[in-house]
Parts: C-alpha cells; sequence; structure tokens
C-alpha cells in the first residue's frame, strides 16, 4: 500500500472512531462498531490499529491538532492580549465539551503512568502553556501587562483550568456534561481568566 | 451507659482509629484493627459505629472539626488581611496532608453521589468559603483591599485551590504524598494566592 493512501485511509479511520466513540463512550465501544461504520473488515481495522486504546489516541491526537490549528486562526482574529487571553479559555473550554463528547470520561488512563495518553496529554499542556507566555510576552511588549509577569505564571493559569475541569469531572454521574454544569464550568473559567488579568494588567 | 462517658468512648476509638487508617490506609485497615488498637471487643466497636466507613467519616470530621478551631486560632494572630489568606492556604495545605496521611486517597465516596462524605465535603467548604469570605471583608473595611470585590471570589478561591489539590492526587501512584510533590503543590498554592491578592488589592 502506498504512504499517502494509507495516511488517508487512517485519517478516514479516526474520523469514523470519532463518531462511534461519541455515540457510545469509550468503554462501550467496540472495534466491531468502528469496522462496521467504517464498512471494512476488522483484520483491515486491526492492520491500522492494533487496539481500541490505540486508536482511541489516535482521535484524541487528532483533535488537540485540530483544537491547536483553530486557536491559531481564532487568536490571530483578536486585538489585545487580553482578548487573546479571554478567547483561549473559552476555546478550550470548547475543547473539553468535545473530548468529553468522544467519552474521555470513561477512559482513565492513569492505571498506567507510563502511558501514551499521559504522554500526549503533557505534551498537549506544554503546547498550552506555550501559547500562554506568547500572549503575556505580547501583553508585556505593547504595555498592556506589567512588564515582568512571573515566569510561572503561564503554567500556573493552565494548571488552575486545568483543576476547575477536574471538580466538574468528579462531580458528573454520566458520561455527559448537562447544560447547568457547561454554564457553571464557563462561569468559573471566565472568572479566573479576569482574576488573572486583573493581576497582571498595568 | 450515660451520655458523656458515650461520647467520651466515641473520641477515643476515633483517636485509635486516626492512628490505624494513618497507618494501613483506608482501604487495609479492617475493624479488626481498631478494635485490637482500642484493646475492645469488635462487637462493642460496632455497638459505636455499625461499619468501618462509619467510622472514617467520624474521624475525617473530627479532623475538620480540630483544623476550624485551629484555623480561628491562627488567624487571630495574624494582622492584616492579606496574611491571613496567606496563613489560610498555607494551614489548608498541611490539612489536605493529614487526610492524605489517613488514607483519604485510597476511599473513593465519588461511588455514590448521595454519600455522607460528600455531603460533610461539602458542608466543610461551604465553611471554608465563609472564612475567606470574611477575611476579605476585613480587607476591604481596612482599605487593603478594593472596596467591593467580587461577589464569586471567596467560592472561586476555594474551588482554585480545590483544583490544584485534585491535579496532584491524579499524579499519586501510592497513598502516600513525596516531599517533591508536596513542594510542588504548595508553589502554586502559594502563587495563586499571590495572584489572588494582586487581583483585589487597593
Amino acid at each position: 500500500m502506498n504512504e499517502t493512501l494509507s495516511k488517508e485511509k487512517e485519517e478516514q479511520i479516526i474520523l469514523a472512531a470519532r463518531k462511534v466513540f461519541a455515540r457510545f463512550g469509550y468503554s462501550k465501544t467496540t472495534m466491531e462498531d468502528i469496522s462496521v461504520e467504517m464498512d471494512m473488515g476488522k483484520a483491515s481495522l486491526y492492520y491500522y490499529f492494533p487496539t481500541k486504546e490505540n486508536l482511541f489516541h489516535a482521535a484524541i491526537l487528532y483533535e488537540q491538532e485540530e483544537f491547536i490549528k483553530r486557536m491559531g486562526l481564532l487568536l490571530k482574529k483578536q486585538k489585545t492580549a487580553e482578548e487573546k487571553l479571554k478567547a483561549y479559555v473559552e476555546e478550550r473550554l470548547k475543547f473539553f465539551q468535545e473530548l468529553v463528547n468522544l467519552g474521555t470520561l470513561s477512559y482513565n488512563p492513569f492505571h498506567n503512568k507510563q502511558s501514551v495518553s499521559i504522554k500526549m496529554y503533557e505534551s498537549f499542556s506544554e503546547k498550552e502553556i506555550d501559547t500562554i507566555k506568547s500572549i503575556i510576552q505580547e501583553g508585556e511588549m505593547n504595555g498592556e501587562f506589567m512588564s515582568s509577569v512571573p515566569a510561572h505564571y503561564p503554567g500556573l493559569l493552565v494548571h488552575l483550568i486545568h483543576g476547575l475541569r477536574l471538580r466538574i469531572i468528579k462531580t458528573l454521574t454520566g458520561s455527559a456534561m448537562d447544560s447547568k454544569v457547561y454554564k457553571e464550568l464557563r462561569n468559573e473559567m471566565i472568572m479566573t481568566i479576569d482574576l488573572f488579568i486583573k493581576a497582571i494588567k498595568n
């Protein structure tokens, strides 16, 4: 099989898998379900993705990359560093909602500390911190923010926002997030970014 | 049995149970272990506390009450509202460490959304928010903080600090917290309260 074709096929499988994961959640989805959705033999499916977990990781990675691209475009549209920080938090929340819809709540990668998904999460988290860093630098340069925002603040912001998500996850009973919980989380995130901006503003 | 004697006995059992929970963690402790520690028949122990979970709740409630008393005294010693907020966060972290030592990490109350421990946690969390509220009011009155700190900030602070703890819990492999992780958490909490104070300072 030609490599380009193979890449294309992989992406088709990931897109089909996303649909199925979103329908049943991670734990209830089977490779059978995905092969049916793809109209593809199970043997071929296993050729591309040896396990369900494997395919789930690929789907999450795909979502992460999509988010980063979308984020880049969105940030370009905002004029001030303050607007960029706010847009970031808002978009990050939507991304969280998408992951929840993919069934991530029924998937607990923390049973294995060396697992691929933890590495994926950490590398994504580093990218988030880098994005926040560059927005803050922009605000330092253009005089919106104080000239020397503490170096640990970008990491702190990402962790605070992450912590708020974890609190909410703990209170969820099912695999979905109802609109009341979503609003609560959104309010807290908006308050957090406002607090953060107040603290670093010139 | 006379009611005062009974109360006294209960407290003795709770103190013995704390030791045993701290030694073995929640999941590995048995009522047998606690009756041995108390030098008391199992039947009598069950008379006071019908289940291990029951006794564990009593132990946590006891710790919470101790923390609240200790906190009250500690806050009186601080002069400014800023110092009080900082002292609060520092003491709250120590309390978390104590609960971890009691084996709370191996106890997951969230299997039952109506459980006593969730109600206990929520009522404790409300007390925390009230404490922060009254410190902030003091700071508003004496001119340390801006005159109208947003009404949701006390709750937000308690939730942000809680979220940081949850992040750390997720990364722990065993039942204990090593000193590196403790330091990391402490740093993040200190940065958070500094950020918070910066945002509301006059």
